[in-house]
């Protein structure tokens, strides 16, 4: 079988015999640094159509064109779930989102809590580490992350059937919570800024119905510690790792 | 109560009254960068006695003195669990350390595999990532990192009781196994490099006694994500978050 090395994102459909046209950033990438010729084997995913194999059919620094050949992977949906963090350092943030995305969430939401050190985000920046995410880990989806939107504006909107994981650093050394008895459906995960929520929010929050408190173990874990952490107890409780 | 906002590690034992000198660096930071006053308070752990609530007595830049006041924390050892990796980029390899002290690993060991890129690691400065993590998470226990080590030369001393946990990306896509039903006793965490196992490290490790290869999910983990991941479902499943 012809194996391709390289994977890309793209937003063309993906089917038997389609010719698609690679972006200018793409060709840089593909023909200028990773010097790929005609004939060449890539994979291509748009999020819909699943992981295709595609030739090289034409190999220039600027534009370029592939052939779809054969699909080598179906589509692959992630469970029903959104990430909903604090933005941190750029750094830290950047992490969370390139997790998110390996880790399976369909959703990524930045939001503003009352101790939220940092008011803005570029959403077209981390939208595109969520894609070069996607690409690294061999899946066939790209996670949306939306804009920043403040915590309250969230929870005041937030969807009936949507239940929410609050982690809660006041919980710390609790038990954690077997997340198998929670129960299957759309759900979130939220986790809270450096200094966690404010008293008014956590009241909030431990109000609302649908909401689940849990703990993450006897130590405090950073903000992208935590996601990852509780990324990975939700997608084996309640997700595609089971 | 008194509230110490800073949590320092110190090599000297704490007990009732016990008077503590903090090294040079320690007083460049609490009294220069963070400029606390005689009178002050800063919480001490050493990974023998727990935490302690301490008061400046002495407070100059280039050496100071505190004194215990009461334990504010029992030792918390963590389970005895070790994380085996092999360096990735230095960044990444950074983040390996600081979530595993975060996440509770009790040793962290460095290993050389077929595929690794990074022949070199200094181990005092992961170390000292590891001391920042367990000052910052709360921690009593600060994770010891081992010297780098051949992977194959750590296998031929493999102690008898230890259980391996290999993370085994040929496994991607089959379901995660229960990892309450491989029992509890000492155990390891195996995460592979960019490129995961050869096929030679992958037979060996398959045929040893007390080794249980293990899928991480449905998409392929970066090391740094797969290290977090696992840790948090080993301690969900066997260790001191359950």
């Amino acid at each position: 079988m012809k194996n391709a090395k390289i994977r890309l994102y793209v937003d063309a459909d993906l089917a038997d015999g389609q010719a698609v046209a690679v972006s200018r950033d793409q060709s840089h990438y593909l023909f200028g640094v990773m010097r790929l010729k005609e004939g060449a084997f890539v994979a291509l995913f748009n999020g819909r159509d699943g992981e295709w194999l595609a030739k090289v059919t034409a190999a220039n620094k600027r534009n370029g064109m592939l052939v779809c050949l054969e699909q080598s992977k179906p589509v692959q949906m992630p469970p029903d779930l959104w990430l909903l963090f604090a933005p941190i350092k750029k750094a830290r943030t950047d992490f969370i989102v390139e997790k998110a995305a390996e880790m399976g969430a369909a959703r990524i939401c930045p939001v503003s809590t009352e101790f939220t050190q940092s008011d803005r985000v570029r959403q077209d920046r981390l939208q595109a580490h969520a894609l070069e995410a996607a690409e690294q880990c061999g899946g066939t989806y790209v996670p949306e992350v939306a804009e920043l939107q403040k915590l309250d504006a969230v929870l005041a909107n937030w969807p009936a059937d949507r239940k929410l994981l609050f982690c809660d650093e006041t919980r710390v050394g609790e038990a954690v919570t077997d997340l198998t008895v929670l129960g299957a459906g759309p759900w979130a995960i939220l986790i809270g800024p450096e200094g966690g929520f404010s008293a008014r929010e956590v009241e909030r929050l431990r109000g609302m119905d649908g909401v689940h408190s849990v703990s993450l173990g006897p130590r405090v874990l950073r903000a992208d510690t935590a996601a990852v952490a509780a990324l990975a107890l939700w997608q084996k409780a309640l997700g595609d790792w089971g």
